[in-house]
């Protein structure tokens, strides 16, 4: 691994030189005035400033296991998403434990406590702080800049985090890492006793000023400094009063402009433009800013490495630059990363698990992978990282009959979606089994839709796909738990509702007093259509007239016709008023229920079962079954599906799910005793496969 | 950026006392039994010791820009779709231009000569050299080893490769990088003059011997050294006569050995223990071995940072390891990359595209954004990244009349493949379009399905997803041009032929002197049923019976039958012999033509007039159209395709298919003359939307 004999003596006579040149650097460089050199930095080659100080210097700073502390402020729908494309960018490189402190508003926190809750990602741990409580601080600054109170909210930051955090990094939601974290913590060690802020210059003119006509910007030394990653000295700062040194600026500067531009910003940097021994300029290399008429391309041209992109433009990813198909790109590579694969546990680190990965890991060991139906087992035992309302969402006012529909697809259905959007007006909870990348195309394919984007009352939630079987019931479940209504009409979605089924439940529910006085499942009946396009019956009338033609049948007529069968279709034709119907073996029609139903079976995965052992929880709960004389629900063809056909072909599969349909069995009894006992009898009795 | 004031100065002086340890260390330090210090190394802190020789000498060692050169031996579909990943992960960190040097078998030079042509990846140059010339120079060396001989090849690199190259590094094909390669490059500077390879000590007590009763291992210097990852000195290697060393060591052991157990590591191991002086010892972080009794953990517990993992069991990723899971998530990484996110330009050094990228990014950026468009333009210009032969596959044998069943296909159309091959016995072409993500998945849907893996005629080509539109006739005729009989049926995927038809299409095309003396398309009359499941009919009398009973109807009758009008199905049911139809506006029959048959015209992207101007190109280059009598292939439903539901519901996609549909005809004209102008009339007559 060494040079030896004479070469070994020369390279060290060599490296001497360079060390005592680097030591000189170290002794007597560096300009006094700060803004020049932060305005200089765009020119140089901060590369090998930055490699020369921090690889030197990196052992005794970054100890292996350290803990570093990074803060994130972030509201609503669109910034929880781009959150988890920063931390997945930082997970990917990182090799030290992670505490993530993140300032949310209620809709971020509620996504992104779900999300990282079942990511499950070892040594990270994630601290949430409310930022309704911080807005009475800053909310008095009147600001221009797009990201609103938010971006403002990392000047309280010292005294919102807790005491005992002494360093913390902050970072805007729209930067990407692309090195390791750990790096950009150890240059917290460059700075002197006074200096509690480390900042990378701006690296547009627009502080020069002089930009148009009448354009005034904020105080700023040269240049002045990006605060879209900031190194932030907390105990320092606390210690300097903080408040008192950013308040008094800002209040003074505001008596002559009406308003910040750039939120947190433009007070910080009229604060170093007073306080410039506050600052510790850092490599241009940590904040890459790919703004609208960035001079990044200085910094990133020379550098070897970029180690921080900023998307500072408010057209983010569409922004126009020479090279943003390169810097896309390394977006597009997060974007897209497959979140599970960075539950990685960090070697030689003491281990810390997530809240329930041990009882995990320990249940998956336990599974005998010889075992034929150790996919079904290992599936059911799979924690899926789950991103609720994954789209900007307006939830329901509060209306005391109000139904959501819910159900689950993956990729194969999307184009079902504007569809079911024409035929039901009311709010949807969806659940999505996709892919990280699958996700990104969903996004797209829902903003190129007029009728989708125009929807704000339908949820989109998605699971991250693990496994090969289709975990169809926890998909329900997630759906059902975020639907934010009373009732919930449990649909799939290869069913196109009746046109007036949404109206039509409201009114037999409120008609009904369901849920109030009366516990009952309410049945849609359930037909298909052999045909992709065909007119869709306006009316029960025009629905029956179909049917007689032979153009529709009931649902799996042809295949399965006891799923369906209780349901009574000779009945329904002439009924007036909802009728009530028994439970029979395999019947699985599909119901409006109070969203406090019994959650669907999580241990059905892949094909079969999944709903009649929902039919038959809700019939052991004393759930009455009424079918209701003007609603139904049509099914569109479509190819089997990947689990159907593994279903039809595999003697295997089937018997993995009657292992299934047994344990269920066993717990049925386990929870309601004898009177399950009929559950088991049907079971066992005769009939023809599925 | 730099400590100021007295914390600066006692920087420095702290840091000028490392410093001087350091240079101590190189002048005085290391061992020079290097037996001892390899086998001892791996309990150091392998990362300690690289960082400080590595980071300091760094800036003289690899200049930015310098060109890294990168071996490998490469045989077989497997083998090339491993390097796929590996080159995926070095380019994933590289900063550095790249020359791959592939030695491969023809399958290999194949698939790598066709993927790496159109990935086209700025500052990457691929040479290929031809195994078959080197396996004279090694195959007298008896072997046991999994590699076969290839593994071998790497003794004779120095001669093999061009004498201008004076190092490379050389990789087995089951490595993953996890860092910046250049990092690797660097440490040849720390070779003395007398050391001409470098190696990582083998993280495994083979060498040691007693294993096992009677195991004896190759001679080696302590625990010896692996040889997935060498640094080779090829100019010093060539002068001291590298072929005089190896081969002369290799043959006296063998007097005693009967063979290699690990192919060219036992040798090169051999040849150490003789010349210790040549090996210079690397960091036990460039070859993290995941062998099968591996001792790695030693190493990759201590170090910060894994550079290189190197998957050197059989096993292979299903080597059991307590920290499996961890490597396997790297690997995953790379393995289910977007590669085209890695055609990424190095800032900084002189441009060095690709043939051809230049023309293409010229044409690219002269589309305008804005035109409605854009997106099916983008999508003709798009150079897909393409994987021939991603599984391995057994070519037909020459037969004159033998005929290759041709079709595209997409993730969601997987379940048909096990269908098609019960109906189709013959050799298939099919062009997948995919990620890189689903690639993996339909890997393993094929190796699970007992149909598809006993299954060695049929060829799986992968285009790898790109852009929003299905570019289905870029992707026939990549199925089209892999086919290697002198026939082709030119299906689609949602199709089942009748059981008969490959023999009864090998029988028409002798009878009828198809391709010599006659040129001619043969019709296969196409059909379609409404259900997922029915009972195929296994003759024509059969299928006529159940289009009787409505159980069967001609395809797309219902929505489209100009389509297949011309192909006259009132005649077909008469028919005992073939007879000859015309040519009318929109047909697009399913033929049977010879392998040199016009492409497709790869401007139709998405749904529309893709089959249908092929049969204008076969009509206008005076194809006879011959309808089989006994012929059929019959359509199995699904749900309308993400294009065809586009197409219907947006007027801009018609418009944008019109203006494709123009073009088209503009090019026929210009080709054909007046004779193409019955394709322009019939264009223009009135008939029904499709």
């Amino acid at each position: 691994m060494l040079p030896r004999g004479r070469p070994r003596a020369l390279g060290a006579v060599a490296l001497l030189l360079v060390l005592l040149l680097l030591v000189g650097f170290f002794l007597f460089g560096g300009d006094p005035e700060y803004g020049l050199r932060a305005a200089a930095s765009i020119d140089e080659d901060p590369h090998r400033n930055h490699n020369l100080s921090a690889s030197v210097l990196q052992l005794p700073l970054s100890p292996k296991c350290e803990l570093l502390q990074v803060a994130i402020v972030c509201a609503g729908y669109n910034s929880s998403r781009e959150v988890v494309t920063l931390v997945k960018s930082v997970l990917f490189y990182r090799k030290n434990p992670l505490h993530l402190h993140l300032v949310t508003d209620a809709v971020a926190r509620s996504i992104l406590d779900t999300l990282f809750r079942t990511w499950m990602v070892p040594a990270m741990v994630v601290s949430f702080y409310d930022a309704e409580e911080l807005k009475p601080l800053i909310s008095w600054i009147p600001n221009k800049h797009y990201s609103g109170f938010y971006g403002l909210m990392k000047l309280v930051l010292p005294s919102a985090l807790p005491l005992s955090l002494a360093r913390v990094i902050v970072l805007d939601t729209d930067v990407t890492f692309a090195s390791d974290i750990a790096e950009l913590w150890a240059l917290f060690a460059h700075f002197s006793d006074e200096q509690v802020i480390g900042l990378v210059e701006n690296q547009s003119n627009w502080y020069l000023g002089n930009l148009w006509k009448n354009h005034r910007p904020w105080p700023a030394l040269g240049r002045g400094f990006n605060t879209g990653v900031i190194l932030l000295r907390l105990d320092q700062l606390r210690q300097a009063g903080w408040e008192q040194m950013w308040k008094p600026t800002a209040k003074r500067e505001l008596l002559t402009l009406s308003a910040t531009s750039l939120a947190d910003q433009d007070i910080l940097n009229a604060v170093i433009k007073e306080h410039p021994e506050l600052v510790q300029p850092l490599p241009c290399v940590w904040n890459v800013q790919l703004s609208d008429h960035t001079l990044a391309e200085r910094c990133y041209l020379e550098a070897a490495d970029l180690k921080v992109i900023h998307w500072n433009s408010p057209k983010k990813l569409r922004v126009k630059n020479k090279h943003a198909e390169f810097f896309r790109n390394l977006y597009l590579t997060f974007l897209g990363y497959d979140g599970r694969l960075l539950r990685r546990e960090l070697f030689g680190c003491p281990s810390q698990l997530p809240p329930g990965a041990e009882q995990l890991q320990q249940a998956l060991a336990q599974l005998d992978e010889e075992d034929p139906c150790f996919e079904f087992q290992q599936q059911q035992l799979t924690m899926y990282r789950v991103h609720i309302t994954f789209l900007p969402h307006q939830p329901p006012p509060p209306r005391p009959h109000d139904v959501t529909l819910v159900a689950q697809l993956s990729m194969d259905r999307l184009q079902m979606l504007e569809a079911l959007c024409r035929h039901w007006p009311g709010p949807m909870s969806l659940a999505l089994y996709l892919t990280d990348a699958e996700a990104q195309q969903f996004l797209h394919f829902v903003e190129t839709s007029a009728v989708l984007s125009a929807r704000q009352d339908v949820a989109y939630h998605v699971v991250y796909r693990e496994g090969s079987l289709y975990p169809i019931n926890q998909l329900r479940n997630v759906a059902l738990a975020q639907a934010l209504t009373p009732y919930v009409f449990l649909s799939d979605i290869d069913f196109l509702p009746a046109y007036s089924l949404y109206d039509y439940l409201r009114a037999s529910i409120e008609q009904l007093e369901l849920g109030s006085r009366r516990k009952a499942a309410l049945v849609v009946p359930a037909f298909e259509t052999l045909h992709y396009r065909f007119s869709f019956p306006t009316s029960k009338a025009e629905l029956l007239a179909l049917l007689d033609e032979g153009s529709l049948y009931t649902f799996r007529y042809h295949e399965w016709p006891r799923g369906h069968m209780p349901t009574d279709y000779a009945r329904w034709r002439q009924a007036r008023a909802p009728y009530r119907v028994q439970w029979a073996a395999d019947y699985e029609p599909y119901v409006v229920v109070p969203h406090d139903c019994p959650r669907y079976d999580p241990r059905f995965v892949g094909f079969g079962w999944n709903k009649v052992a929902h039919i038959i929880e809700l019939d052991a709960q004393e759930y009455e079954l009424l079918v209701l004389p003007e609603a139904f629900t049509i099914h569109l063809p479509h190819a089997p599906s990947l689990d159907i056909s593994r279903f039809r072909s595999s003697p295997t599969y089937r018997d993995c799910l009657q292992a299934l349909k047994e344990g269920f069995h066993q717990d049925l009894s386990r929870h309601y005793g004898a009177s399950a006992l009929k559950y088991l009898t049907a079971l066992q009795q005769p009939r023809s496969p599925a």
